[in-house]
């Protein structure tokens, strides 16, 4: 029998159980709206799967009826690609159900979790087995790891420990045809052939749905030294990492630059947090070292190495925290970035990187072109600068109309994206395409990049059934 | 003008130059046939291009003319990846001459290098550069960068930075139809779309020639820790390891297993290698930290770890080199395990990976079935037993005629493979798949993976035009 539109709900309803299929606009509106409130979609259902089985289930339903498929995991993400359009013709695909921890090997550091895990428990599950899993994001209490895996995070520990494509070992996915793709290996090594699973991965829900993943766990670190460090410039900044990284090697697991007007917004709306420093400068640097043996005197090597910074003018001066309240309290600095900033109002937003050895040249002619834009644009620039990754956000100055700010949004993106182009750098570091950027690519992508990639989307998924009008 | 297999090579001399075409049987000779001399193949011709422009030309040629196309490096691969098939139909295209370093980036830890050079030019640009480049193989002389991204190689180092898959930032690649896709980004994250470059590392040029690469940098280590471990068990070994893991955590660079056949033959072969400890076990184990820190003290650290394994059973003894060449002499017996099975004869020879947990029941299960196979069997298993990797090979015993044991090859594979498989392993760890393992994965690999591997290479190359009979 044809599947109708009226049809559809029961049918979903005959393969997950009617407490699983939603169609009310009250118990969907969660669903449809991005969590920066920026897309607002509509969807014929809501539906949420409890295993791999009924997700291939759901899909092949979908296939039939020729009904469009949006993958959600925590609805998190920052560029509207879990959220359906608002042509109201897609099926919304609810991951968090499939929330197992399937399995831990202490011995060969790899858990095994469903895409429905949020990031916390995968951590907390590791942390309980003597392990670390690194991967580290403000949302880690509600973000899930399926949609870690198709927007590939990144976060603060990636300078250490890579993106989530590289904590990544295997993967099962549902394909667009309904088919169950077994690739949970849990192997360090394993040429026999294309490397499937990194398709998948980043491709934002557009070539199949994850189900589960094999992930790397890490020895426990068991000290870490935190320091708060000022600097005149960007240069400065970059020079100091490479200082770091010299003397300190695969110790220095974080390195995130803040602008001073990101610090005065974090002051002025957090009212708790306080300047780590009694003088203030242009830029501030977080720097955290890990170890994973207790008897490495960490402090001493910070240390050491700041002095060091300090005598070559990389470093203004600096700030060791005493205690772990202390090292908190500056990591609360950066970790209220966002919030900071929301509650300042509307900024436009770039999620950008370029070779970490030309964020200062980034910085300078982004600054200056912008400024001649717009003279008052307020620059709110922070970020992981030891990944070449700054978070580069523009809010109105403090007369200016909002509404003419924002309808003058795609001038500024333009002057920004074109700038990191021309630095051979991303348009998008960490937050994924979505539907944000997915206008955007096409003039800052290589046009056989773009072609290959239909190629791909084609190969994959030639009915276009998968998270259409995201990413291409 | 149609090409004719007689204008073919006048056409290539005309885009390349007459030096750098080969067609005569001798000076063709060198580059038909592989390191091990298990195949002999022919070609039409050898061409030599300068540079990615020349590779475009060649591969548009090819096209035009029909001709099929096997990309070459260094050519010390071990399953005949990058040995034309005997049919003579084909174009060997060398890509030594592509052998420049293109640029490096101290501040962005980054080099830039062309498909042609070989490893051991790329370390020493980044140990110039006070960098490192960490994959190391015994080939690393002659190897070459294109090959080791296009057989995703791994080696000694991988434990603590990965295969040569997590080494690669960007690739610049010449596609079947001739067209220069420039990939070759320095960006520690780029979330713009599908991950391309990571469907040509590992394909064995079956998707395209890689020309050129960006590649991490690393601090230089400062210092190493080497000692020899004798181990009881495969299990002593895994449950060693871990221990190391997690009281020394990243500093583990390489942690390698011996069995005690292997070490015998390096004894009989090498008459310079000598024994690291007066007592023998049947297994033994190579331990190595290295520091980017001179302030840590690594040889108190690998001291601790040692006689706290030795106190809780893991390890019987161990020898700290005392100094450098006393490293390099426990190296020695790793580095001489190829040539001292090369001079004891024939042998049948399995790269495998299991997940580090099922180690000891792969080496457990393996021996018991082939020993039931051939009772006189000698296992020669060591390897890279810190990344679930170990070369697992087999002698005939003293009386036993070669051909006869040749002849059962294929037996003792799939005793092996089965296993393999069994225990959610790999048949081709490092290695690759070439000639030599393509008919064996259509047997050990799912059928649905095979399948989309075949949509991929379908989607990349719709003619076939790329090294066929390798991989699929």
């Amino acid at each position: 029998m044809a599947i109708t539109e009226s049809s559809l709900p029961t049918r979903l309803v005959a393969l997950v159980g009617s407490g699983h299929v939603l169609t009310g606009p009250t118990e969907m509106s969660p669903y449809l709206t991005d969590y920066r409130g920026n897309y607002h979609g509509r969807s014929l259902a809501v539906v949420k799967p409890a295993n791999t089985e009924e997700v291939a289930a759901v899909v092949k339903l979908c296939l039939e009826a020729g009904v469009p498929i949006v993958p959600q995991g925590g609805n998190t993400g920052l560029c509207g690609g879990a959220t359906p359009l608002p042509d109201g013709q897609s099926v919304l695909v609810s991951l968090s159900r499939l929330d197992r921890i399937r399995a831990l090997d202490t011995r060969n550091d790899t858990i095994c979790v469903e895409a429905g895990c949020a990031l916390a428990t995968v951590q907390e599950a590791a942390a309980a087995a003597g392990r670390f899993f690194p991967l580290s994001l403000a949302s880690g209490g509600s973000c899930e790891i399926g949609g870690n895996l198709s927007t590939n995070a990144g976060g603060v520990q990636v300078l250490r420990y890579g993106t989530m494509r590289e904590l990544t070992l295997g993967l099962e996915v549902v394909l667009p045809d309904g088919r169950v793709w077994n690739g949970l290996r849990g192997l360090r090594k394993d040429n026999t052939g294309y490397d499937l699973k990194q398709l998948f991965i980043g491709a934002e829900g557009t070539l199949g749905i994850i189900t589960a993943a094999v992930l790397k766990l890490f020895p426990a670190p068991k000290a870490r030294a935190t320091a708060w460090v000022r600097v005149s410039t960007p240069a400065a900044a970059v020079a100091l990492l490479a200082r770091f990284r010299a003397t300190c090697g695969d110790r220095v697991s974080a390195f995130e630059i803040l602008g001073r007007p990101l610090l005065e917004l974090v002051f002025k709306h957090m009212p708790r947090c306080r300047p780590p420093l009694s003088e203030s400068s242009d830029w501030s640097v977080l720097v955290e070292l890990t170890e994973s043996s207790a008897s490495v005197p960490l402090p001493a090597l910070l240390e050491q190495a700041l002095d060091a910074a300090i005598g070559a003018g990389e470093a203004v001066d600096a700030a060791i925290a005493a205690t772990e309240s202390q090292a908190d309290a500056f990591w609360g600095l950066r970790e209220n970035a966002n919030e900071a900033q929301k509650s300042e109002g509307f900024a436009i937003k770039h999620d950008i990187a370029v070779p970490v050895s030309r964020i200062p040249e980034f910085i300078a002619c982004a600054d200056a072109a912008l400024r001649a834009w717009q003279p008052g644009v307020r620059i709110i620039a922070f970020g992981h600068i030891g990944d070449g990754n700054l978070h580069y956000n523009l809010f109105p100055s403090s007369g200016e109309d909002e509404a003419a700010f924002i309808a003058r949004a795609d001038e500024a993106n333009h002057i920004v994206y074109e700038l990191v182009t021309g630095l051979e750098g991303s348009i998008s570091a960490e937050h994924g395409l979505g539907q944000l950027k997915r206008e955007a690519i096409y003039r800052y992508k290589d046009a056989l990049e773009l072609e290959l990639m239909r190629t791909v989307k084609y190969a994959f998924d030639p009915l276009g059934i998968m998270n259409p009008g995201k990413v291409l």
